[in-house]
């Protein structure tokens, strides 16, 4: 089973990578570029015995510095299961 | 608009975050784990007269580098665009 776990910086907090490279990308000649933010992902390949619960206790023990960061939790085959 | 781009590792590049990870998730008593591959996100907020082009060109000059690095390019309102 595949998991791909998004991790982003909360609303309001500082991204200094982020503005580095919105700055960086306007001295490259790239223009129309409003804002830009950046995060981090984890894909996980995990057994068919994990649950969603033991997926979210991982994130936030590891994955995720909930003080700071948000994290989503995404199926990658989840297509496949529906289909 | 919205725009992710998922930049991750090309298989058989050495992840040593991903080991670290797994190896950490083990350690804290979760099972199941069979692979962990870390990546990173960048989301730009652009003007709606950026192309996928230039995104595309932008990833190649800077957000991602293509030596050891795949990127792939999401919109991230195109559900609302198509609804």
């Amino acid at each position: 089973m595949k998991i791909r776990v998004h991790v982003t910086l909360k609303p309001g907090v500082l991204d200094p990578q982020g503005r580095a490279t919105h700055h960086t990308l306007e001295n490259m000649g790239f223009d129309g570029i409003e804002d830009v933010r950046c995060g981090r992902m984890i894909d996980l390949e995990v057994a068919p015995t994990v649950t969603d619960e033991q997926i979210c206790d991982m994130c936030r023990k590891l994955l995720a510095n909930t003080v700071i960061e948000n994290f989503e939790i995404v199926r990658l085959d989840a297509e496949t299961e529906a289909a």
